[in-house]
């Protein structure tokens, strides 16, 4: 591969503009958006995830989706997939939704989800959602994990965790809720998610056993997945990949089989000594979605757990299955997207991009990092977000965040928050490597504002101007110096900025105004050079 | 470039054995390492930047290297850097101590330093130092900067600050000081520093003339190396390669020129109109080097500072003077590194390095960052670590750390661990990456660790096992936790890495201990799908 190459060439139709003359029920107010307004009276309107604020939890945030769905049903569809309509040539609201807000033409987005390259999770019980689009050709996008657990939170934590996560710029949110409660937490973080939220069933259907996975049936999973679609779950993640002649692949491995849902299956399908009926039954599960456009995130159930187990036998035994998967899936008209590693050491990432291209017919990747060391517990945001932003820019369509606390505990706010900051900048630096276009705005405006010392619009563009602030407070707290022509580094005497201002300045006042001049200058001077020995380096 | 492979390929030798044999005045015992025994009695030696502790500041850390200078100097030597001893087939102490430390063939350090791929900084007064060497067939290498400015911090804080860098990882340590007392400061930290200390000289020289840069002299800087140079400092920035003819280049930038040292000498240039004394005198600055072994790091002065202006004429223009610099300081036997950005979006970073390897002519690269994105102020440890990272892995030998402060102040205790913790990571992923041999250990012993629920093993191994340790106790802070055979994320039930121990015990217990039965076993099962329909994908 060409590292300087573009794998990222859109149409960069005006899709507001065109999708506004259109007759969708859609007013481009009604796209979330956050406007801001520099010192110098520039606008940007930065892509938001955070919803509607200020409403009551237990009510729940508006359902904005209710007559687009009623329509639908109205009219005696049974296939509610975003990709079926895709295949029959109809833009969806959710479609042109995520048009503007990614600014790209809506019969892009169409094709790219007829062809199985990006999907819309959007359950039809989950009307309170503001559709986002998870493909290779839009913006990069990041989930956050959320969840209860036997040991630690609340319910109420879990909806902050929720709020808190969209609110620093979290895609989607997975409840990984385990212990009491289970379906009493998923209803309140459904009633009041903007972003879609995605489970893994198998967790709930291994409380329903007592945590014996091998007393898991078809009929138990069945029932859990009926349950969770009918409160709107947006995505599964089923690890249907997870077949009996994988397993013996994992026994050489340092961290053998780290994937939970990856462990029950295999553990099942030893006991039973039979394939999972995650995969007997497949097209089962694919009735059930289709009804309720629930998208499929294939679990990788036998990722690597370290660096040294990464692109071995059994992860890409696994991800030839997902591929074979998703072939069943796209016969239903159900949207895919495929999960990929874990910890993959830097050279062996673009690897895992490349098969999973070619393997899953360009279903969108969606990875957990990957961490590129195993050295660093407490700072695996760090080891995870280098992968992340790799494997963003390779291709990856969403990156599963990954906090301080992995292996070590439970993240609380901060960690999520870290998290997510994290893989924003993954997300974004992925934006920038593959040339979404006016991805670099942003940084352009900060990197302006910063040249001309507009500490506040600094503040403002940043992804979390709060930090910025604050940092800049501790060495600098008077409120004049957010106007000072010197940055807080280096004083008033030697900052570079103010010195090359100053060189701007002086070059105008001596005719060195434009650049022609100064070379002109330069070629006089250069005959000097010439006329004192002909060398460019001049020793004196 | 193939993403695959490796761009490492150094002689395996069992290094310390074989040196040992030798008849230098060094013992294994006394090449600096942090030993660690595991709770199964795995011991691993890490490599260790600390330095000897426990003495007062005021006297300073042993003088190791008095008598090896002493000897040069009384044969009469004139020219006492390692490269002109490497040139003339001399195996130094220093080299010899640096093949212990990386485990490799002293003979293949020697010939990577005649050939300028390498570089030991080792001014012949820093004998406190512990010498390490800096070359792309080494360990990547972690600079951290410290340094007062007019603005904050005291004579101790800094000493603190250099033993708090080296105490995470540190490998060279930059005195950036500014303002008055810049002179005693930097004998403190030389005569306590373990690691080799580079400094920025013309922001001495700068002090002299009150600020104004147009009143630098070539006798004022030269004075100010030479003052410098007898204090022991072990390496220069020299921002030799700011030409007249660049400077306009940067007219049209968004954030111009943002390196300190270069703008300065921007504006020197535009003001008398002529090259910098940097560049006309630059081999009487090698004369002064060579005679203390203080090795050049060139500086990019004009390095991009924002990604916007990533990879330009005036970035690449001055490259090309600092390959042309690196000949002439070659030709005196000046031990060489070059300087690089700075803000470059991922996917022009290794245009940097392989334009870096060719103009220069594979003198080491010693990067800062480089940020991948801008809009994260505040997080640009993070931003700069991806770049880092990758950086690193594509050939960088030592990466100039950045601490969240960065673009906002002035870093205090924790912003410099942050720092350094998050290049380490970045350095080690590139080890990794690049196959360096025995990089792998420490990430492997961890992942077993972890695996085996061995928690204070695994905290022992972790680049900051305190961080580590405070996290886990968090969620699970009784002291039996620390063997508890889950883990905190998942709690007893459910924690994947249980079930696997689980499935391995299972496949024994069941005849499945050896891949060949299971195998076996799955042939059988094979040949029932087959007479179940002959499809590998079987509906139930």
């Amino acid at each position: 591969m060409n590292q300087s190459s573009n794998s990222f060439n859109i149409p960069q139709t005006l899709a507001r503009e065109n999708v506004l003359k259109e007759s969708f029920s859609i007013e481009d107010h009604e796209i979330p958006k956050k406007c801001i307004i520099l010192s110098n009276n520039t606008k940007i309107d930065l892509y938001n995830t955070e919803g509607p604020i200020g409403f009551d939890p237990k009510n729940g945030i508006p359902k904005r989706r209710v007559e687009w769905i009623k329509k639908r049903k109205a009219r005696g569809d049974k296939n509610f997939s975003q990709m079926h309509y895709a295949k029959i040539g109809e833009i969806t609201e959710e479609m042109k939704f995520v048009a503007l807000r990614e600014g790209i033409d809506p019969e892009f987005v169409r094709s790219e989800i007829a062809r199985g390259r990006a999907i819309i999770p959007a359950n039809i019980n989950h009307t309170e959602l503001e559709p986002m689009i998870i493909g290779r050709n839009f913006l990069v996008k990041v989930n956050a994990n959320i969840g209860n657990s036997v040991i630690s939170s609340s319910i109420e934590e879990e909806v902050e965790k929720l709020q808190w996560s969209v609110k620093w710029g979290a895609d989607t949110v997975m409840d990984l809720s385990t212990g009491k409660n289970i379906h009493e937490t998923r209803e309140w973080i459904i009633r009041n998610s903007p972003v879609p939220i995605g489970t893994v069933p198998i967790y709930q259907a291994l409380e329903k056993v007592n945590g014996k996975a091998e007393e898991l049936t078809w009929e138990i999973y069945r029932d859990t997945l009926i349950e969770q679609a009918e409160q709107g779950v947006d995505y599964f993640t089923i690890h249907a990949g997870v077949l009996l002649r994988y397993v013996p692949l994992t026994a050489k491995r340092i961290t053998g089989i780290v994937s939970r849902g990856g462990s029950i299956m295999a553990k099942w399908c030893l006991s039973h000594h039979k394939e999972s009926f995650l995969y007997t039954h497949f097209e089962d599960i694919c009735e059930i979605m289709k009804r309720y456009d629930i998208s499929f995130s294939l679990g990788d159930g036998l990722r690597p757990g370290c660096t040294a187990d990464a692109n071995d036998a059994a992860q890409f035994g696994e991800l030839e299955t997902l591929g074979e998967l998703t072939k069943i899936a796209w016969k239903h008209d159900v949207q895919v997207m495929i999960e990929g590693p874990g910890h993959v050491p830097m050279h062996l990432i673009k690897e895992n991009m490349d098969r999973q291209l070619e393997v899953c017919h360009e279903a969108p990747f969606y990875t957990l990092g990957p961490l590129v060391t195993d050295i660093a517990p407490g700072y695996d945001h760090i080891t995870s977000g280098i992968g992340a932003a790799m494997i963003g820019w390779f291709g990856t369509a969403m990156l599963c965040y990954v906090t301080p606390k992995e292996h070590l505990g439970l993240p609380d706010k901060e960690d999520v928050k870290t998290g997510v900051i994290t893989y924003k900048i993954a997300a974004h630096a992925a934006d920038l490597a593959k040339g979404h276009p006016g991805a670099r705005e942003r940084d352009d405006l900060l990197s302006k504002a910063r040249f001309e010392f507009r500490w506040d619009d600094q503040f403002k563009l940043s992804l979390d101007p709060e930090t910025a602030k604050s940092f800049h407070d501790e060495t600098l707290p008077q409120d004049r110096m957010k106007e000072a022509h010197f940055c807080s580094m280096c004083g008033p005497h030697f900052c570079s900025m103010k010195i090359t201002q100053d060189v701007r300045e002086y070059a105008e006042k001596n005719g060195y105004s434009e650049l022609e001049a100064v070379e002109k200058g330069m070629a006089e001077k250069s005959e000097e050079f010439k006329g004192s020995g002909g060398e460019l380096y001049i020793k004196t």
